[in-house]
C-alpha cells in the first residue's frame, strides 16, 4: 500500500533514500532460465549515473550494482532477485541548511506533512537517486523481453524550445547515442546551447522523451483498467519531474476527426497492420502488434541557483538560493528510466498474457 | 490479473459486456457508516448516459442502477457494495454484420488474438458502456469525498479546434451545466456547431477534459510507485478512448525554465499554500492542499459513416462504413467518467494516508 | 483490502448478506475459451443449500444461479464472469428479536465493535449463505481443472464421536454420495443417529471434512509465503466455522521420526512418485504430482435452542434461546464448500505456474 | 504473482538463498515515527539462529542483520525498510553430492520440475535460513504492536511423545525461556531427552508450537476472506515444515456439543469478555478481545542421517544417507519465527483496520 511494489506478476520492489547506506530493490516474478547479462545492467545504469558529461551534475555516483540473490550460473532461478547500489560522495552537510526550509516544487513540504518524520537530506525517499533501482530492475525485464524479440528504444524529442519533429517510427537507432540522447545532431546542438545557457544563469529545463517498442506481440495489455498504455502511463507518471504522458496521436488526437485518425488495416508481408499508427500501436488497452509508441513530459529541474520565494518549517517567509551540485536539465539522464519503466511494464504484461486463453 | 479491479482499499470490480443480460460492478472498502444517496448515483449516471440531447447517440439506454447489497438504513456496513445496470435496448442485430470485419481503431482484431474466441456485439466488453460501472462507483467515491470535505468537478475544456483557455481555477462553477458541459456560453457554442458539422458529414470529433479537486488534504499520495497524479494518470487513460494525460503544467512544462515553474511557498489565510500552481496539487507525487488539476485528452470516436479500409477476420481487404447509432463526440459525456474516475482514485487515496503514521 | 476478493489470476470477488436483495459474485481471469456447463454449476450450490432433507434446516433456500456477464455461446470470453443468486424465503422478523442481544460464539458483538452501524438481519455480511458465491465460483473453477485433468473430491470423515479412519486415497468415489456425505454405510448411520439426537435436544455437532484433489501436475505452488497447503489452509479457514487445518500427516507428524515420515521416492508406471503420502501432494510448498490431501475442522453450529448467558448491546447481562431454522450440524453441507474453495485456489495456482519458466 | 510477498499494508518482501551472498528483504508499510530498537530485532534473530545450544546443528551462521533504509534518528520515516543478512559459513561442497540426487520430502524434484533450472546448494530458495527474514521483519511489526499495547509470545507445546498440555492462558511467561522454549521444566527435561535421542540415532523428531497474542483490539479481521485466523493460518502454513494449524478448540471442536463449544458472553473489569475461550480470540474471522490462541504443527527434519531409498535426477534408484550438519528437531527454533509471523499478520490487520468506518 505504501507504493513501493511495481508491476503484477513480474514485479520490483524498491527501497533506499539518497543519503542513506544503499539503495536498491527485489525483482519478483522473473521467469527462470532466462540469461543473464549483468554488464549489461551496469551500463544501463551507467547511462543514467550523474556526472557523465559537462551538462550534468558533477556528483560523482558511481552507482555500482551488486546482485545477492536469484541468479544461479549466469540465469534466473525464479527466486527474488535482489540488487543494491551502495551511496557514495554523499555530501550530507549540503543539506543541513535546507533541514527547516521547504524547497519550492520539491517534495520537502508534503513530507513532513504526510508522515511527521523525514530525512531531509538530499530529498531522500523522493530523490531522483531511486530512479537507479528502476533502471537496474529494467534492465533485468529488458532481457527477457529481448528473449522475446522486442526492443524499447527511448530519445530525447524535446530540450526547451528545441524540437526534434522527426516520428519515432522514422528514426534511425543504429547510430551511437550522443550525450543529448537526441537522434538528430543539429537539434542536440540547440539542446546544448539552452543547457549551457541555463547552467551559466543557475536555471533549468523540462523537456520531452519519446519512447518507441518493437516487435510487441498482438495481445499485450488487459482490455478495462490494466489497459497496456494506462500501466505505461502511470509508470512514466511515477518517474520523478513528469508532468504529461501521451501514446500515439496523444493530445494532438483531441483536435483531429474520426476519419483522418483511424488506422485503417491492411496485410503487410502476411501480418495484420495498420496503415498509420495513431493508435500508438495499442487499441482498445491491447497491443496490435504495431509499433508501441509515446512521449513524456518532463518540468524543469526544481533545483535552482536563483532566489525563491519561500517558508520554513515553521511557517514564516524566507528565501532560498539552492547551491548543491544539481543538474541544469535532467532529460537525457532520463532516457534510461524511461526505457526501464517501459520494459517493467511490457515484462509484466507478457507475462499477464500467458493466462488469458485456455 | 484480468484487469477488472481498480483501486487497493476503495476498490472497484467491474463486470459486463455491452450487449450482456447487465453491466455492473462491486466496491469493496467503503468504509462503514457512510450516509449514502443513491438518487445521487443515479444522477451521475444520467449524465454520462446516450440520448441526453441530439448530440448524442439516439440509442437510449436508461441506465438504471439497482443496489443489492453493502447498505443497510441508508448507510454503507462496510461489506461490499455489488450494484447492477440492466442493458435495454440492445440492437445486437446491428453487429451481425461487423461479426467478421475488424472496425478500424476499435479493439476487434486485438481480442480476436488475445482471447480467440470474443463476443462480437457492441464491443462486448471493451464498449464504453462499461464505463456506466465506473460511473455508479465513482459516484459512492465522491460522496465518501465530500464527508471529507473534498469535491471534483470536471468540464469540456476542448472539441476539435473549439478551446476553451480560462484556468480551471478560475472558473465559476455555480452555473447549471450545459449540453456540452463547457463553462463558456461562447466557447460551448462553436463546439456545437462543430460536433453537427461532423454529425452531418458522418465523422467524429475528439477533445479534452479538464478536471479539478478542491479541498484535497495535504498528504495523499504515495512518494514512489503511486504517486497521486501517477494513479490518477492510469485512471484517465484506461477511460476508452483517452490517448493522453497531463498534470499541472502538463506538457507545457517541458518548455518552462526552473525559475518560471517552481511554485513559491506563502501563507494565504494561514494555510501553506503556493503562488502559482504548476505542481497541479501534487509535488513529488503528494498532495500539496492546492487545487488538483489535470486535463484528459480523448481521440474521435472510432465508429464513423465514413467508409474505411480494413481486413476480413480471415486477413482479406475488404471495406466498412459503420451505421448503428454513434455519437459524433463522446467528450461531454466523458465528463462525468472523467469525475468517477477521480473520485475512485481520490478516494482510495484517503484510506491509504489513514496508515501513514504511528 | 475489505477482503472480498480471493486469489491471484483466478480470483472471485464475492457480495451479499444472508438477507439482503441477493448475493453474488464475479470470477475475474478464468481463461477464455472454456466451455462451461452452468447445469453443474447449479448441481454443486444444489449440494450446498439448506433444506436437503431433515438432518438440515427447514429454510429453503433455493439458490437459483444467473449469470451475467463473461460468457459467450457456451464458452468463457476472458471477461468478468459475474452471477448472482436472489434471497428468497427471508424471515426478517426471526432476527428482530436479536438486534441487541449478542448471540455467543456469533460475530454480532464484533461486527458492532468493527463497523459501528450493522445488518442485524440473520448474520449480515457474515452469514454462511455467503458461502454459496463460493459455490459458484468454485464450479467454474473446477471445470477449468477438470480440462487439465484435475479432479476434486471431499466427503464427511468426521461427526462428533463418528469417524471415518480410511485413507482418503483407499476410498471408493464411484458410488453415490449419501446424504451424510460420508462414503461409508456404517459410520454414516452413526453420524445420522448422533445428529438427530443433537436436534432433538436443540444441541449441535463439530465434524472433520477430508478433501482428495487426484491429477494435480508437478509444480504448482510458490515456495516462500504462497506455498501450495498455505493457500489451501487460508482458502479452509475462511469457511465459517472452520477451527483447524491439516495436510498430509498434519498434527500426527508431531509425533513422529523423521525416518518414519519421509517419503521415499521411486518410480510408478514411468512417474516420480512417492511410496508414502505423508508430504499430502505437496513438498516444500509445491505439489509433486501425488494425491492432495487435506482435512478440515469444523466447531458445532453457533445457533443452539438451549438457553445461554450473553449480554445485550448496552452490555447488560441476559439469557437467550435462538429458536430460527438452524442445522443441528452443517459438516455434510460444507462438502462442496471446501471442494469449491480448493478448486479455487488450485485454478489459481495452476495460472500462477505459468508465468515460472521461460 | 511469486510469492514473495506477505501482507497488504504492512508487507514483506523477501529474497535469497541459503548459499547465495545474502538474504534479506524490505519492510514497505511500516508507519512513519515507529522508535525502533534494532538490538532487539538482533536478539529475535538470535533466537532463531542455528548452533545455539549442543540440541541444534553446529551450523555456526552469525545472521546479523543490517540495515539499508527507511530508518533516520532512531524512527521509521514510512519508506520501505530494507534489511540483509549476509551468509557466512557456507559448505557448498557439503552439497555437491547431493546435486543429482532427490532428497525425500524435500523441495529438490519438485524445483527440478518447476523452474528447470535450480541453485541446490542447501535446498536454496526453499532452506528454512528464508525464516530469518521474516523473524527480522516481524521483530519490527512487533514493536509497532507493542506501540498499541499488544504482545505476542510462543512455546514449544510438544516434541514428539512428549506434551506440555497447559492452557496457553495459563502459562506464566515471566520466566526467562528454557533451551527448549518449553514453559515447563519437567517436559522440557523429557522433550531433551527424546532429541538426545534422536540425535544419538540419527532421526529426527516434530513437535507443536503454541502462540498467544495479548491485548488485541476488538475488530481486526476482515469477515469473509481475510478472517484473521485464515491469515494466521495462512502466515504458519508457510513456514517449513508447518502440517497443521489450529485456532482455539482447534480440531478438538469437531466433536463438540455447541452448548459446551460456545463462549458465553460476560463483563469482566467492565470489558466485554467470553466466560470460555473456544473461540481463541476470534469470532467470525474478527478479534473479540480476548487472547488469540492458536498451535502449529511441525513435521520432523526431512534430513536424516539414516538411509533412505530415492531417485537419481535422471530417474534411477538410488540410497541417500544426508551428513551434513542438521538438527534432530528444529521446533524450539522455530518459536521466534512463528512469533514473527503472528506479528506480521496482526501488524497488517491493524493498519487494515483503520479504514474499516468512517
Amino acid at each position: 500500500m505504501a507504493g513501493n511494489t511495481f508491476g503484477q506478476i513480474f514485479r520490483l520492489t524498491s527501497f533506499g533514500e539518497s543519503h542513506g547506506v544503499a539503495i536498491g530493490g527485489i525483482v519478483d516474478g522473473c521467469p527462470a532460465g532466462l540469461e543473464l547479462d549483468l554488464d549489461a545492467v551496469q551500463t544501463d545504469l551507467d547511462r543514467r549515473r550523474p556526472g557523465q558529461s559537462d551538462l550534468t551534475t558533477p556528483r560523482n555516483e558511481s552507482d555500482t550494482v551488486e546482485f545477492l540473490s536469484g541468479i544461479f550460473e549466469g540465469k534466473s532461478t525464479g527466486s527474488p532477485i535482489a540488487f543494491l547500489i551502495k551511496n557514495k560522495d554523499q555530501h550530507s552537510k549540503d543539506y543541513d541548511a535546507l533541514k527547516n526550509v521547504y524547497r519550492p516544487s520539491h517534495a520537502d513540504f508534503v513530507f513532513d506533512a504526510k508522515y511527521g518524520h523525514r530525512d531531509h537530506r538530499g530529498g531522500g525517499r523522493s530523490s531522483a537517486r531511486e530512479t537507479a533501482s528502476r533502471v537496474a530492475a529494467g534492465a533485468i525485464a529488458r532481457q527477457f523481453l529481448a528473449s522475446e524479440g522486442i526492443t524499447i528504444q527511448a530519445f530525447v524529442s524535446a530540450i526547451a524550445e528545441a524540437r526534434l519533429d522527426t516520428a519515432a517510427e522514422d528514426i534511425d537507432f543504429s547510430l551511437p547515442e550522443n550525450e543529448l540522447r537526441c537522434p538528430d545532431e543539429k537539434t542536440a546542438a540547440e539542446m546544448r546551447r539552452l543547457i549551457e545557457e541555463a547552467r551559466d544563469t543557475g536555471d533549468t529545463l523540462g523537456g520531452i522523451v519519446t519512447l518507441i517498442a518493437k516487435g510487441v506481440p498482438v495481445g499485450l495489455g488487459e482490455p478495462v483498467f490494466d489497459k497496456l498504455h494506462a500501466d505505461l502511463g502511470k509508470a512514466m507518471l511515477s518517474i520523478n519531474a513528469v508532468k504529461g504522458f501521451e501514446t500515439g496521436s496523444g493530445f494532438g488526437a483531441a483536435a483531429m476527426r474520426g476519419s483522418v485518425h483511424n488506422d485503417a488495416f491492411s496485410k503487410k508481408e502476411g501480418k495484420t497492420s495498420t496503415n498509420t499508427n495513431n493508435s500508438g500501436g495499442i487499441q482498445g488497452g491491447i497491443s496490435n502488434g504495431m509499433d508501441i509508441v509515446c512521449r513524456v513530459a518532463f518540468k524543469p529541474v526544481a533545483s535552482i541557483r536563483k532566489e525563491q520565494d519561500t517558508l520554513t518549517r515553521a511557517g514564516e517567509s524566507t528565501t532560498i538560493k539552492i547551491e548543491g551540485r544539481h543538474d541544469p536539465c535532467v532529460v537525457p539522464r532520463a532516457v534510461p528510466i524511461v526505457e526501464a519503466m517501459a520494459a517493467l511494464v511490457l515484462a509484466d504484461h507478457l507475462l499477464r498474457n500467458r493466462t488469458s486463453k485456455i
